[in-house]
């Protein structure tokens, strides 16, 4: 089997990357660069019609969205390996933090950077629906320093790829102005999980 | 095997209703009043922290988010009942479908709304954030119906759970204003799931 790895380091990817690099498993890394709109070239937009990394290619055929990949990686190779919760309520718990993240805290975040960010034109930004954004992100993320009181890893008894993808992100959300000291529990896990060797490796800027 | 499913009629519940109902599997229904505020309430809120429907408890254990709680029935019923596609490839298109469904259409349905909607306060909305929304949701109506192209369906052979939430979800954003017209593959697509028992039955109004 062979695996394509599409990326750009210090974006949506790393999470994936971070996945890969987890599972110790052979890909071909292919690294994009966004300054250059490679992501918007008819090669690439016919693997990923979204025109965004990361894309995974198996064998010929793409599969795109972080959150896919790292479900698929999760059953190809993560179960055997430990880092994958089997099938049944684990794995659910599994599904529903994984899915979480990009649908319940991203939306929240995409929202607020929607609206504060320099990257985006400034006509486009309001300061209420930047405030009321903010307020958001910040109850997302306390739900997730809840759900891990007493904990070290989001599901089960030791640590997952959906850890690896949850402290990905939230590490994200603290770059992008969020401090985590309100939320000691989530803190001390992102301290952690940016600490172990593949998430040092892919956060590397010759990754 | 017990299940529980916490939902509201015509909500983001709808696509886990009817795929439970293409399922035909036996379940309980505990409908939630979103006016009266019950998804904000302590007991509701012990079992999805979010305050919202969809809500599924297995044996007691309650998954939240709408795609993991579609993944987890797809993987425990869909499967055997050949409406889930196995392990693999096939798979990783289900999970990558579902998935974009509500993070990348999501986000950009969800930012329309946010700026246009009469549900949201006026002073939250921003003119040309809605008008780049607006392209950006149509934008990726088009990916969906691309990738329909020459296919009833958008993961294998057959009709599959990943088909009973994309076809709810298109039909909702026709709901919020976007005409399928512009896109006859989806617009036929969308057309036929919305006639399957199933889907008729969850959008009644005494569902």
């Amino acid at each position: 089997m062979s695996l394509t790895f599409y990326y750009s380091p210090f974006s949506s990817a790393s999470t994936v990357h971070a996945v890969l690099e987890e599972l110790g498993i052979p890909y071909e890394k292919v690294r994009i660069d966004l300054q250059k709109g490679e992501t918007k070239k008819p090669e690439f937009l016919a693997l990923n019609p979204n025109g965004v990394v990361p894309l995974l290619v198996q064998d010929g055929a793409p599969i795109f969205e972080s959150v896919a990949i790292i479900l698929h990686l999760g059953e190809s190779y993560g179960e055997k390996k430990g880092l994958f919760p089997a099938a049944g309520l684990e794995r659910a718990k599994a599904f529903q933090w994984l899915v979480w993240c990009n649908v319940t805290l991203g939306e929240a975040l995409s929202r607020h950077q929607r609206n504060t960010s320099e990257r985006i034109p400034k006509e486009q930004h309001n300061a209420k629906a930047a405030e009321i954004a903010k307020a958001d992100v910040e109850a997302r993320l306390s739900i997730l320093d809840q759900a891990l009181t007493g904990k070290n890893f989001i599901v089960g008894s030791s640590f997952s790829l959906v850890d690896s993808h949850l402290v990905g992100w939230a590490h994200y959300v603290e770059m992008c102005g969020f401090a985590l000291a309100k939320y000691p529990t989530l803190q001390a896990y992102v301290k952690a999980g940016i600490a172990r060797p593949a998430y040092v490796k892919v956060m590397k800027p010759d990754a």
